[in-house]
């Protein structure tokens, strides 16, 4: 199927958090149209079962395809582990596919690390897919991964730096797995809000990755390689959730820099 | 329609949290037969829209009356805020209904406290519905809630405690609006996991309700009054959820005391 550089890129994300790789992508590619859908209805994915997962993604990825998007970003790590190669194979004639996780994997490959440390959610951590990345690419890298399920909800409650996020952060990341690690993956996008955080939890002596700059990058590399970047003034955003809440549009404010319309879709109902 | 004290009581809750209810009403009345309904798909309820949450109920009573239950006990106070009257609304010529909110406001009532204070999710917490009831019943008591979404997720992963829940209890449970009250009421069905944290808090001077052994006893009374109790030995449990993970099936030995076999009933797909 012919696609057009005018169209606009869809990002999706269980809820709010892949607001942080929107940004990103509207910072490096300002000319670009974003639609965005949160599946607020489902947030959050990091303890949903995979299958349950790769049927939300479908119907997401049938919405933005529907609402004629050139490339979709998987703006979720959950997703990306677990329903990337759902979504390729039903729509990859349709449109441009982007996760999260392979660019983060090809940075830190790229660094040539000893020893890093992974952080995600629970179905980004069963899935297994940053350790079996990494080490397929880099076999004598060491990889340590840990599920930390309350920063997710710690972040939406705007606890960034308070006694409780010190006291979450410290208990996390103080776990003996990470001793000597030279890298930190934040493998969900609701961390880069705690990125300086983590920096300092670890007095700023490893390197914290997280995917929001290096995903849009990837972004671009894809568009420019397919010729479909947009050179022309684009078209207003638009943002989607799957359930409207008073909770969701304040937590939005956490998330995304700048005005915001949220737009109820009732894709479930 | 005509009911028979053989068929089972269905209890269901946004996750797990509602087995706390399931555990009372097992223990205070043995005989009973349970099906439990947990809609995991879509857990927590406590951010959710309450139109989402009115939809969810429907579904789920309708699911729970197609398995002949005399009785629906809405064993999560967000539901029981904003969906009780609509389920009364369409069933309640089909089954016995109860709700968690009822009961505990009743048991707050005949105390005759002057000031109370109230911990919830913030569904329950916008539904205003605690501060709304108590007030028309004793509109001398002065009711201060507060939303509290952190509680949930730190009890699901079973950190009741340790340094994390010290300090985001201290956090929410210092708050100057509880200054001075007699009583602390547990709006969340996960809430009884931390009850004599809760009370150790406050230097065991203020009560702490929770919905449990309340709840139990109103389902144990309206049975009795509609001659639907049970005297027979019953049929083993059953339990529900609408999306199985493993992450579901660990946080279930949190909550329940026994063996437990959770089936997948895919109500949404």
């Amino acid at each position: 199927m012919r696609k057009h550089s005018y169209q606009p890129i869809g990002i999706f994300d269980s809820g709010i958090g892949g607001l942080t790789v929107a940004n990103a992508i509207i910072r490096k590619l300002p000319q670009e149209q974003i639609i965005y859908f949160g599946d607020t209805a489902h947030v959050p994915y990091g303890d949903k079962s995979a299958d349950a997962i790769r049927y939300y993604c479908l119907r997401i990825a049938k919405f933005l395809l529907e609402k004629n998007c050139k490339m979709i970003v998987v703006a979720c790590n959950s997703a990306s582990s677990v329903a990337y190669h759902v979504l390729t194979e039903f729509f990859k004639d349709q449109a441009l596919f982007v996760n999260v996780v392979d660019p983060l994997v090809e940075a830190t490959v790229t660094k040539g690390y000893n020893k890093v440390g992974v952080i995600a959610t629970k179905a980004t951590t069963q899935s297994d897919v940053y350790p079996r990345q990494l080490r397929s690419r880099a076999p004598n890298m060491k990889v340590q991964s840990l599920a930390t399920p309350l920063l997710a909800p710690m972040i939406e409650e705007g606890y960034v730096t308070n006694n409780i996020s010190n006291v979450i952060l410290e208990n996390y990341l103080s776990d003996t797995r990470f001793t000597n690690i030279e890298a930190i993956l934040l493998a969900c996008t609701h961390y880069p809000l705690i990125h300086s955080n983590i920096s300092a939890f670890f007095d700023h002596k490893v390197d914290v990755l997280d995917s929001t700059d290096i995903v849009a990058e990837a972004v671009f590399q894809q568009l420019k390689r397919n010729e479909l970047l947009n050179h022309q003034k684009c078209n207003g955003h638009q943002f989607f959730v799957s359930d409207y809440s008073l909770s969701f549009e304040e937590t939005t404010r956490i998330f995304y820099k700048g005005e915001i319309d949220l737009e109820h879709c009732a894709l479930w109902q």
